[in-house]
């Protein structure tokens, strides 16, 4: 293991969160709030720690093998979010550092689940920061370094992998560096229509971006207690649309780039995603109607918690809890599917559900016709038996990790709802679940050692549960 | 497809059922019930359907591949489910023919969950046969029929293969049939040794009887409304053991009989099992203790509910809805978990899950050295990768129709949690949930539809889902 290697990339990733953090600082001051002291001792804290990490790691040589990969995403995902939560513990905004540290993890992972219970008594540039780690950690922290600093490493696709989503990994262009910063364009692009299409609805500017962080991260953070839901219709289909925008595999953008509309049009994971969409919002509407008995604010309120729960947002104009058990049911299937791959969204992922159901598809013909062979294809491309194991043997470890930390959860005194749906909420980066921590809930009430499994819980689910599991073994550290 | 063949075969079950319904015809015949007559009846179907399709359907040749193999298992479990649901139609002491089948079902696939609110009201009979269904169903209805009829078929293999849970499937012995009559010369055996300790008891011949059966089919099916709960400290801990004993795979005691003590001692599974069994009563026995302030009973309720989860019996002393989160939490990941392969016992298998954790342990090793090759080996042997394949699809296949089936149920007005651990209880062949299907509870207010749905859940569950997908396709049934 290459540790010098690994630990002088996270100092440089650490100096970057120090940069990041000017924004808020600036947003403090606009805003002259007390808490601009905070995020100045948060910026010297990160300048600070990551010129040692860097300097005492010089490095010999910058070849990242996998295993330097993984130990480099996981390890700058833990440091981020240690550091990141500081301006909540110094301002006393946040008054215990566990439930800064939950809360910010909560935002890096864009999960967007909340120890707060009052919202909008926040400092703005405490709720902006909040929001804008949903966004860096939306595309991922690594290749936005990867994208604005150069030469970070050879083999950076290593660090990619582990940090980017979903079942098959690929470059859109040869180099790595151009692949990150065409996914960072396109996510910067869209961020900012959104913001303006907002903002013409009338939403003040600070509310706009705010949301336009936490759509475009699918994070969820807002700003009220009541989330989107005291704002304008307008201005919740624009979320709603953008939403499910930001849930599409970005390679779907950048095909748009370059017209090949062909292959658009024969992207599976598209098609059933938007299909999955138009089903639940189907579903929903005729199962939820009585309830509401207009039609608009009927496939509305339906539209906006399926595209907020699918693409693991976790925005919500309606109290879902409340609804019927199908809805809810629903719901809660679709939180454990999630997104597309390559998108912003977290869950186990569309694209993996479609191999999984091809590889369920020939299995069957292999039970009838032993000797039959059957190849797998996926948006065109032959699927190699590595990938199909990968995926099979994802969805194993992910139920291993999601039964083991409902059961930690579980020593908590809430009830078996609350519980296996805010695993759910945490593990898929969602946000809220049902019962207590329901949309217009929060996680305040969890014990400490609740509030760190969940938190373990929202990063296994964004980095896709081997980086860290890898890190914590102990051959991992030997010297060999 | 050999439709002859097939239907042939299911009529010589059917037939085989009309000779086993002569024992509660006899029973009810010595209690002088009502109900001989609904006996009588159901015979004489079973008897004139069993000959019709033995006769109409004479078979050409009697080779049966795999898929005749999934059929007939299919087709047998479906009639003899239909036709056994009779004598509580009949009888009228279930007015509705959907509660009947949904109970026979529940019986045949060892589940135990009940639709009946008043269980002490029913005839001795009926109890009788209820609890004899789970007995027919825990070893298999078609091992039976090939231990008892010379020459059912060559490739008899493929029944047994359809019908018989696990991962890796072989026969003890050359012969298919010595296998068969070995399986069940154990089963009996531990069937009657269980009979008379329970007599030795102070219980009842009948009950002694009855609670053996549904024990040994790992069924759960009582007599009481409160399940075993009224019975002796002594009784409660011989179920106890002869669930345990119910849940290991029958294997181990073919090994102990043929005295290969080194093999039973390198048996990964049994060893796993034990050891969650004893991992679960500890961490229960400690969480519930403050409820009984009495370490003897803590720890024999644990212990009762710990066994007769994990070996998907479904018999209960305590009300464990009432317990704390924790041990309702344990006793959910028991439910999902299941006995050993090779035995009575249901649920996903522990042999699987030692599977699906030995490939994720190698998928692991991969991911840090894309080179190495990694046999993996199971029960002293090396794991072919079609078998370890075949297990991660099953948990595929088993996730999938677990959601699809919750979405079914969650029609039905109850609760998220009543829904999602009536779905556990009836895929997984356990009985009893949590909430309104807890302990105490019932199927009853479940609707029509749910309650179809629920006993197709059954079903799937103890044929290990392909078997009925098989069927259900169109393929299957055309002439090529």
């Amino acid at each position: 293991m290459n540790h010098r290697m690994v630990f002088s990339t996270v100092g440089k990733i650490v100096w970057a969160e120090g940069v990041l953090l000017l924004l808020p600082y600036i947003v403090s001051l606009i805003y002259k709030e007390e808490c601009s002291s905070a995020f100045l001792i948060t910026i010297l804290v990160a300048v600070v720690v990551g010129t040692l990490l860097a300097t005492l790691f010089k490095k010999k040589d910058d070849i990242i093998y996998s295993k330097e990969g993984f130990m480099t995403v996981s390890l700058s995902w833990i440091i981020l979010s240690l550091i990141g939560a500081l301006p909540f513990r110094l301002s006393g905004e946040i008054p215990h550092y566990i439930d800064a540290i939950f809360e910010t993890v909560s935002g890096f992972t864009t999960t967007g689940a909340s120890i707060l219970t009052d919202i909008e008594a926040m400092s703005k540039s405490l709720l902006f920061w909040r929001s804008f780690t949903h966004w860096i950690g939306g595309m991922g922290v690594l290749v936005f370094i990867m994208a604005i600093i150069p030469n970070v490493s050879k083999r950076s696709i290593h660090i990619m992998r582990a940090e980017v989503p979903g079942p098959v990994k690929g470059k859109l262009v040869p180099k790595m560096r151009d692949t990150a910063k065409i996914l960072y364009t396109i996510y910067i692009v869209l961020t900012v229509i959104e913001i303006f299409l907002l903002r013409i609805g009338g939403m003040p500017w600070f509310d706009s971006i705010v949301h336009s962080f936490g759509t475009a991260g699918t994070g969820g953070f807002g700003i009220k207690a009541d989330s989107i839901a005291s704002y304008s219709p307008y201005l919740q289909w624009v979320i709603t649309i953008f939403m499910i925008l930001f849930g599409v595999n970005f390679n779907i953008y950048f095909l748009l780039l370059i017209r090949r509309f062909k292959a658009i049009g024969k992207s599976t994971e598209l098609w059933v995603y938007l299909g999955i969409i138009a089903t639940a919002v189907l579903c929903i509407t005729v199962n939820i109607y009585p309830m509401y008995n207009d039609l608009p604010t009927t496939v509305r309120d339906a539209s906006f918690q399926v595209a907020s729960i699918i693409t693991t947002t976790g925005y919500a104009t309606a109290d879902f809890n409340l609804w019927p058990s199908f809805s809810k049911a629903i719901l809660f299937a679709l939180m454990l599917l999630g997104a597309c791959a390559g998108s912003t969204g977290g869950g186990f992922k569309v694209s993996r559900v479609i191999i999984i159901f091809k590889k369920i598809g020939s299995e069957i013909k292999r039970l009838l016709h032993p000797r039959s062979v059957k190849v797998i294809t996926f948006e065109g491309k032959r699927l190699e038996e590595q990938a199909i194991t990968g995926t099979t043997v994802y969805l194993a470890i992910y139920m291993v990790c999601f039964i083991l930390i409902f059961l930690a959860v579980s020593l908590d005194r809430f009830d078996f709802e609350t519980n296996f749906s805010a695993v759910a909420a945490c593990f898929n980066n969602i946000g809220p679940g049902f019962g207590v921590v329901g949309p217009v809930g929060s996680y305040a009430d969890y014990s400490v050692f609740s509030k760190i499994v969940l938190s373990v819980a929202m990063l296994l689910g964004r980095l896709e549960i081997f980086p860290l599991i890898i890190v914590a073994m102990p051959a991992t550290w030997s010297k060999n």
